[in-house]
């Protein structure tokens, strides 16, 4: 799709982009629920049966469980590239989330009143790794690792194994990771599995990992009942990017989104008509070229967007409303535009920093918000699997000074109880 | 309930405390998708037709809106002692929340890799006030600092107004906090007007603030949609207690959780069974003497329990199994229990320490994690009205040193244009 900002109709048009429902339909919500359901009231067994459903296999032959053994296997057996591909990852992503590690505090006002907030790790994460098609070792270290980073003692994780099959460079990443159980489970009885417990599977605290529309709205649906990282849906990208680049670049760029599902979203902003042309031809050439073409063509002809802005400035009030989950800026300067953003979940800056490089090794997360949801929401990290006790202590003396404005409160609510605790500590005649 | 841990059955009779089910039923599940749809269809014709049935006014004849000029007539003509403790609440709350503020991050590795966190506020927030038997004045104040400290830019409240009457209290809290819009609307319509935009009602980033459990629900259901604080469920209150405490404080302290609502939960450990004999006896003598008394009693009843452990060591482990959202301890030195907690929402340390204080003045949140939830949530604070942006900027040089894992990654996962996005940079033959 070709829109140009000084063209009859590219309010609608643009709000169409905003809006497009690329999400879980009702349908879906009513097969998970039935799904939880079953997994919360029958267990293991309704896993078995969902498995035996859903991914061709009988949990009693193939075992419920992948062994530690067998995935140091896996690491061990790795191609050295690809194994010290997955060294540096790793090395990077844990060097990143460390430095998200909250601190404790502890104060004692000029009331006398000490105060201070404490985080401690959750007990036990579930992470989700998709399996087949999307079979991601990168997703399972950005799980993992921050999860590892912030202290949690129990890593589970749940990997679908369609027909039994395993996939080595999964298995490779849960030993390099340190996972400490992978069940060969998958889907909605997965999260079900994890957030109630289900059998030989002690349920965990918080589940994350990205997964497909079953997944995201069964993590929807189980969300309170443990804590969860952020409603996934499918993914998007926008790149603002004038005519000094070299538009193959920004076409593969614009593609490496594109291939990963049909409903991912690709948007280009530009301020050069020429180079929108050239980028457009750049990527129905490189299409044919990739094995994921036949994906890569039907989100980019359903879903793909180029826009011509007068000015790239123009271009970010726009970005803002699709508050994208991923956002690369092209340009000399890409500090600049990056000041007007408020709203995107991961920024690529500069000509050499395409999406790609965040997927895998850069350290930040690429478990992002998607569907708009870099508004309110942030991309996963040592926060998500960590929570803060406040606390405070009183002093005799101290709630001499906060005792009488409490009493008042709670007297003015209705709560006389409350005022009741208070007044008895300070002799009070109430 | 008595409990000892000595006696038999004490395992199954604690698991039963700590699975109560207090939470929302199918029910009230389906009558809120009900209300939820209908606001998301038909806009504020449906919040005016849920607000006629539920809250028997016409909001025609109300007015939709409550004035700024009310809220701060409201605030001026409180009497003086009580505008002063609703000022020390909100100086004291923010100045807690101030601290919570986080840092943005940027630094260059050793790869000469850019990389950091950028840090903002949403646009828009709205606040749910429970109106009628629980118009709680701080619910507003512990909801509307934190978002305002966060620099949130618009701040909107809904607040039930049963019959058309407003709440002085609560709209001179309004006044105090900040807030720059006020809606006289509530229940389940009010979040799908906040989740969802309603006519003259604008959308909402987050939603927070407790509720009913029909509020409760609607949040869960509207997650996703917009960001919420947590899934607020009936509080609860556990007390660590040793002989030397007087009974009446300890009593007093109980029944200030029972006086909420018939399904709040109150539980004393103790050390001492004539300790746990007296306290019994004072809760007796006292709700009588409460305007809360019908509500303490069921509570009480229904969901109070004393439990007698060997040693106050002992409490610890089942301390955490119930993750309470208010945790007290009653000690000469409380601070080595609480070292030993990992599970729960707000700790108050000592023996002048009663909950209450936390609920108004001492400055740290009371919307706080409830039913178990402490185990992986947080009590509300600047960060749920913000978000975070990851950034990361490469120079050729660096893509020189991360793009070749990349590719080798990307190439293994199956995702050609992901490789070709690096490939392409480092005129690598792929």
């Amino acid at each position: 799709m070709r829109l140009d900002v000084g063209e009859a109709g590219f309010a609608a048009q643009f709000e169409a982009l905003v809006d497009a429902r690329r999400e879980a339909d009702a349908d879906v919500a009513r097969d998970v629920a039935t799904i939880l359901r079953a997994v919360r009231d029958e267990g293991e067994a309704a896993v078995a049966a969902f498995t035996r459903k859903l991914d061709g296999h009988d949990l009693a032959e193939t075992g419920w469980r992948i062994e530690p053994a067998d995935c140091r296997a896996a690491y061990e057996g790795l191609e050295p590239e690809l194994r010290a591909a997955l060294d540096l990852a790793a090395a990077r992503i844990r060097t990143y989330h460390e430095k998200q590690k909250p601190e404790d505090s502890e104060w004692v006002d000029e009331a006398g009143v000490r105060l201070g907030a404490r985080w401690r790790p959750v007990d036990a994460a579930g992470l989700y790794v998709p399996g087949g098609r999307a079979a991601y070792p990168s997703s399972l270290l950005m799980n993992a690792i921050p999860a590892k980073v912030a202290g949690v003692g129990r890593l589970v994780m749940t990997v679908p194994t369609p027909g039994g099959q395993t996939n080595a460079l999964v298995l490779a990443a849960a030993h390099l990771a340190g996972v400490d159980e992978v069940w060969r489970i998958g889907g909605a009885q997965a999260i079900g599995a994890l957030a109630y417990g289900a059998g030989r599977i002690a349920r965990v605290d918080v589940v994350t990992g990205p997964g497909n529309a079953w997944v995201a709205e069964a993590k929807r649906q189980v969300y309170g009942v443990v804590g969860i990282d952020m409603v996934a849906g499918p993914s998007e990208i926008v790149v603002v990017a004038d005519a000094k680049n070299d538009p193959e670049w920004i076409a593969a760029d614009l593609l490496s989104q594109a291939e990963h599902d049909t409903v991912t979203q690709s948007i280009l902003f530009t301020d050069d008509a020429g180079f929108a042309d050239k980028v457009a031809e750049a990527v129905d050439r490189q299409i044919p070229e990739l094995a994921t073409a036949t994906v890569a063509r039907a989100a980019w002809d359903a879903n793909g967007a180029i826009i011509v802005v007068p000015t790239l400035d123009e271009a970010m009030p726009l970005v803002d409303r699709l508050a994208p989950e991923h956002l690369q800026i092209a340009t000399d300067d890409p500090q600049a535009l990056f000041d007007r953003v408020r709203h995107a979940g991961s920024v690529f800056l500069g000509r050499y920093t395409p999406e790609a490089i965040g997927d895998y090794v850069a350290g930040p997360n690429h478990v992002l918000p998607t569907g708009r949801r870099a508004r309110f929401a942030s991309g996963l990290s040592v926060l998500d699997f960590m929570k803060r006790t406040s606390f405070l202590g009183l002093t005799e003396e101290s709630l001499k000074v906060l005792g009488p404005a409490t009493v008042a409160l709670a007297e003015a609510e209705g709560l006389p109880a409350h005022a009741r605790s208070v007044a008895l500590r300070l002799r009070l005649n109430r």
